[in-house]
Parts: C-alpha cells; sequence; structure tokens
C-alpha cells in the first residue's frame, strides 16, 4: 500500500466560454488542477476544439481565436461520446452555459458513465420529473456523479455542508438566507441598521452601473434566481415540501411592483423606475419604527412545510443585517443539532473566479472518487 | 450503468466512547448512516468488545453494561488486524481518544490499509516528523485516508474549505478566528459591543458553572487547544511557515496572568482569579476608548509569514465582534478570489453531537470514495 499514488488526469470537456467558463479554462490550466486533469474538448455556444492543439499548447490567453480558426460545428452527443470512450474514461462534462436545452441530456449522458459538474441551475430547478431523471441516473443510484456545488453561492460550501447535515442524520429545521449578490448589495444599500434615505431606483441604478445587476434588472428583481436556488436545496431536504414544478412552485414575490408591469422594454422600465420608490420607502420606515431592515430572503421552514422567495424585516442586531456586506451572500442553516443557534457561512456568492471554484472544488472530489480506480 | 448501487457497508471500530465518542455510537446506529457502515468492535480506553453481538443488537443505551461484563482488555494492534482482514476490507478506524499515543500509531494503521477519521488533534498538531509520517502514508501519496473535519470548529466545514481553496488553486492571504468554545463565551460575555463591566474572574467562574470549561479551566486559558487548531489549519497551506513542533512552535498569548502563574492547583487558581482582574479591565477599557471589543483569536497570517494565538482587538462593527454569540467559533479566509470581504464560517465549535457529525461527515466521504470499488 505504500506505492504513491499517480492517478491518470481525468479527461474533461468544459462547454461554455462565458466570464464562468473562461475562469474554470484558467483554473484547469494551473497548479495544482493542470496535473489531475486533461482537457480533451472546450466549446462555446457555437463550436467546439478538440484537444491537445498539434502546436502549442493552449492557455487562456490563446484559446479564443484558436477556437474561431479551426473550430467546428458543437455537436453535445458527440463531445459526450469522446468522453466515454476516451481511454481514460470516465470524463467529466462541464456545463458552464446558461442553457435549458443541455440539462435535458443530463440523464442519457450520465447513462453513459461521463460524470457532470454544472454552475447551471436549470437541470435541478425546474420540474421534478427532470430532476429525478437525473438522480436516478447518478449516485448513489449508480457509480457516475453529478455535482452542482456552484449553482448556489457560487464558491462556498453551502450544498454540501447541507448534505453533510442531511447524510449524517441531522434535523433540518429552516435554512434562510440572503442568496442573491444582486439583491444583497442593493437591500444593503437601501436599509442599513444606522438607517438610509437613499432611493430604492438610485440604487439600482448604481447596482446596473457597478455591474452588479443582469442587463435587464428585472431578471434580478423578479426573485426567480433566488426561487432556483431555494429549490436545489429544498430538494436536498427529503422532509422538505414537494416543488413539482421546481422552482415555478415556490411562492415568490417580484420586486418589479405593479405600477411597472406594464413597462414593455428595460429603457421603459429604468426611466419609470421611480414609480416604484413610495412602495419601498414606505416598507423601509415601517421596518426602521420596528427596529428592523429589510432584506430579500429565501426560507426553507420545514417545520412549517413552507418555501419563500420574500422581503422580510431582520432586526439591527441580526447577522444578516449587521455582518452582511457588500453584494456578499449569507446562507444560515438551523438544526437539531446547531441549536439554538445556526450555523452560518457567508461571502461572495457570485463573481467568475468563486463560481469557477465551485465547480473545481466540485471536479477535485470526483477525482478523489476515482483515484483508487485509476492507478 | 443503471444498475442501482448497494455498495457493501464499511467496516468500522470506535476507540473512545466519552461523549464525542457516544454521539458518533448513536449517529452510526442511527438511519441514515446505519446501512453505511458496519461497527466490528467498539472500546473505551480499557476494554474492548466485538460486535455483532450474539443476542441483542448494541444500542446507544445498552451498550456500557454489555462492554463492561463482556469486554476484554483493549489491544490496539489486533484491532487495527481486525479491520485489515475483514471480507469488507478496507475498515475505518476512528481515533475518538484524547490519548497520545495512538496518534503515533496512525502511521502503521495506514500502511495496514485501514482509513482514519478522529477528531483527536494530537497526531497533527504535535512534532512535524510525526505529521509528516501520517501524511505520507495517506493520500494522495497511497489510496488510504485520513481525516480529521472535526479537530478544528467541531462539524463547521473548515477544513474541507481551506482544502477546497488550496487545491482548486486559490491562495489563501490570512485565516484568523475564534476557534475555543470556551474563549469565545468568555470574550462575548466580557467585552460586548455595547460595553459590559463584568469581572474577567466572575465570567469565567460562570463559564467553569455552566461546563463550558475543562474541569481545569487553565487548560483554555493556556491558548494551547487555540494553537493546535492553528497548526492543524497552517499546515494544510504550503506557503504557511513551517512548525517544526507543531503547536509549540506557536507563540501563544496564556491567559493565566503571570502573579497567578505560581498557583499550584486550580482550586487555589480559582480562588486567586481576581488577581488578573486589573489585567483584563484595562485591556478592555483601552480597547472601548478605540471603539473596540477584545477577543482571543487565532491568526494565520500568510502575507507577513506569522502564525500567532493572542488576545487581539477589533471593531465593535467587526464579524467578531457583532456577528459572534454564544460558545460560537467563527473563522475567516481572506484570499486572492475572497478578497476584500472574506469567506467567514461560524457555529457551534464545540459539543458531542457536531463534533461526532464532524467525524460522520468524514466518514461518509471515505463511503463515497469507496463506493465504486465495492460493488
Amino acid at each position: 500500500m505504500s506505492t504513491p499514488v499517480a492517478p491518470r488526469p481525468i479527461p474533461v470537456a468544459l462547454l461554455g466560454l462565458g466570464g464562468v467558463g473562461k475562469a474554470i479554462l484558467s483554473q484547469l490550466l494551473s497548479p495544482p488542477l493542470a496535473s489531475r486533469f486533461q482537457l480533451v474538448l472546450i466549446a462555446n455556444s457555437r463550436q467546439s476544439l478538440s484537444l491537445p492543439l498539434p502546436a502549442s499548447p493552449l492557455t487562456p490567453s490563446n484559446y479564443q481565436p484558436i477556437l474561431e480558426k479551426y473550430g467546428t460545428a458543437l455537436d453535445v452527443p458527440s463531445v459526450v461520446s469522446v468522453l466515454s470512450t476516451h481511454p481514460d474514461a470516465p470524463g467529466i462534462f462541464i456545463d458552464s452555459t446558461g442553457s435549458d436545452v443541455i440539462p435535458g441530456m443530463y440523464p442519457q449522458i450520465l447513462s453513459m458513465g461521463v460524470h457532470i459538474v454544472t454552475p447551471n441551475k436549470k437541470g435541478f430547478s425546474g420540474s421534478e420529473a427532470l430532476y429525478k431523471s437525473i438522480t436516478e441516473k447518478s449516485f448513489p443510484n449508480t457509480p457516475v456523479t453529478v455535482y452542482g456545488e456552484s449553482t448556489v453561492g457560487a464558491g462556498l460550501p453551502i450544498i454540501q455542508t447541507l448534505k453533510d447535515l442531511v447524510g449524517t442524520g441531522d434535523e433540518i429545521e429552516k435554512v434562510e438566507g440572503v442568496f442573491s449578490g444582486t439583491l444583497s448589495y442593493i437591500f444593503n444599500e437601501f436599509s442599513k441598521p444606522e438607517g438610509s434615505t437613499v432611493k430604492f431606483s438610485d440604487v439600482v441604478k448604481i447596482a446596473k452601473e457597478k455591474g452588479y445587476t443582469e442587463p435587464d434588472p428585472r431578471d434580478d428583481l423578479s426573485g426567480s434566481d433566488v426561487a432556483r436556488k431555494l429549490s436545489i436545496l429544498a430538494r436536498l431536504v427529503p422532509t422538505a415540501p414537494a416543488l413539482p414544478e421546481g422552482y415555478a412552485s415556490i411562492p415568490t414575490q417580484s420586486l418589479v411592483p405593479d405600477v411597472l408591469s406594464n413597462a414593455s422594454t428595460k429603457e421603459e422600465y429604468l426611466e419609470r423606475l421611480e414609480e416604484g420608490d413610495s412602495f419601498f420607502a414606505n416598507l423601509r420606515e415601517e421596518a426602521q419604527k420596528e427596529g428592523k431592515v429589510v432584506r430579500y430572503v429565501g426560507v426553507l421552514d420545514v417545520k412549517e412545510g413552507k418555501v419563500e422567495a420574500k422581503l422580510a424585516k431582520y432586526p439591527v442586531d441580526h447577522a444578516f443585517a449587521t455582518a452582511l456586506k457588500g453584494s456578499d451572500n449569507i446562507i444560515s442553516f438551523s438544526t437539531k443539532r446547531y441549536s439554538p443557534r445556526p450555523l452560518i457561512i457567508q461571502g461572495a456568492g457570485a463573481g467568475a473566479d468563486v463560481t469557477a471554484m465551485g465547480v473545481t472544488s466540485d471536479m477535485v472530489k470526483i477525482y478523489e472518487r476515482l483515484a483508487v480506480t485509476r492507478l
């Protein structure tokens, strides 16, 4: 047993080369990961490039023109075939796209013995039918794993911690948190423990200027991103309410006020944003009178059998009020063991590098699981 | 690949049946862990009992008299033999003792192909010679793993998070935290953001009465427990300073004041505790003038090349001042990726159930790693 272990590197295909995809590429090409994984293919939404390159090595700075010049039309099934028939199979399929088509292929990909790691929330937060067909084809029902740590809180260890609590027999009572970096920033600025008078519309505009929002801020303010994350966590808790339609089954408070729901373009919406200011100002005033702040939170209350994404008020000395800063996420787990005080995890919950880390740390877990079989 | 996976349960020996050992036993005998692990032996410091029992099943409430009646003298090498020769080997050796002898046997246990999980800090926080001989015999140098998540922060995911950061190529700048539940409670009571006038000696006495301290409070107040945890973390960071003697190489501020260092018994120490009050009162006053609180922290400052366990002052709006409550631990990771704001993990860092969870969650990781090979 004292022979040094040097498992063969695991073949990897990376689909999606946006901000997160580029950061994954960069991490996979650098130590210590470069010796554990071998990229066999990268692809953007149109083109794929087989690796290694015949001449110079791929780098984070040279792949773009090479992909454009030598890439061939992306065909997902043949990417999966490459991974499943590779001499060093089983391989890992990284779905770093925002596609809602590729997650529909996860069950088939897993059936071919290929592992999946993804920051894409769609496969885990949609219909229960898809979710079940994914989990049926993966561990512990098969030897193949599908991991998505970065779908909630980016690189923060949220999903692994919840799995550890459930997997060691703890009873989850409540999971509650600020899950959106955008909404964290907006409410940390709008409603401070020491009081604040800034207008909601101004904060949203600043957030957009700083690049903290989606191109159309309504995509953040609708709350659906928070609902998707909540549905991913709820499905890990056996005693949580069923969500047949995933995030769409979760009551979700939209922050696009009724008066603005008829705005037809994001430009019109942004121009008319002030029309919603009185709603938020009233809410903040009400909270201040109670010694509280306003936060947009996701709550899985197992005891009450409720899952909700909504505005809520928290005392000014609550962790969601005082400890939360910037655009950080904060998630608190109240359980039978972690009681009366919860287990809390806090930190950047968005951004390319930390999201990529959620992906690559999942890949390390697969590497360690496969190590014994790959000597 | 669609055949359901039902890996054989992993044989386990549990040594140490104090508070944490009993909680481990209870978790291992309950769902969902009971179907994944099979206890083949339990032992306290004197006697061991082979399992399963011939008649009734073992339970957390019946083991004590059975062990006393039917137990045989504990012999660690033969326990290891049972695990290494078991038909369902490799097995897991749980060292839930406080022994400083058993950690010396880890290298040999690992050499026999037996995995180790332990809340015992001694093997990882002592001499570098022992630490190296343990790590040389374990993954990634061999297929056998040694895990100790519960040695720092009990069930909180501190070690795994640090491994994930390092393992995915992040650069650790600083790890800083309140690592002792006892010292957390004492300073959260003694030095509050809103001010406090209570005497240090009174807080220590209350902490002792509440059962938050070791039988001799000097064992907590010496700071060596914090230094041990720090050394365990520092050794996971390749760029951290070397610690040839482990915790003993870390400058550690003792909270047993010089005037009390000549107390020969814990009774004399507790009686004379007030003699140290002025030292702490002065420190608190100094901090209050600066708008700060006093905390006992462990700091690994990689940039400065320093590892220290010491009293330090933090602004009243710092997470260590406002967010920290009760006897919770709080640990903050500042890295290249988690910058300018750190990744923070907070919650109960002591107690039998959460410490046992740190052990059993490590065991689940081994189960998952071995699953593919045990079908």
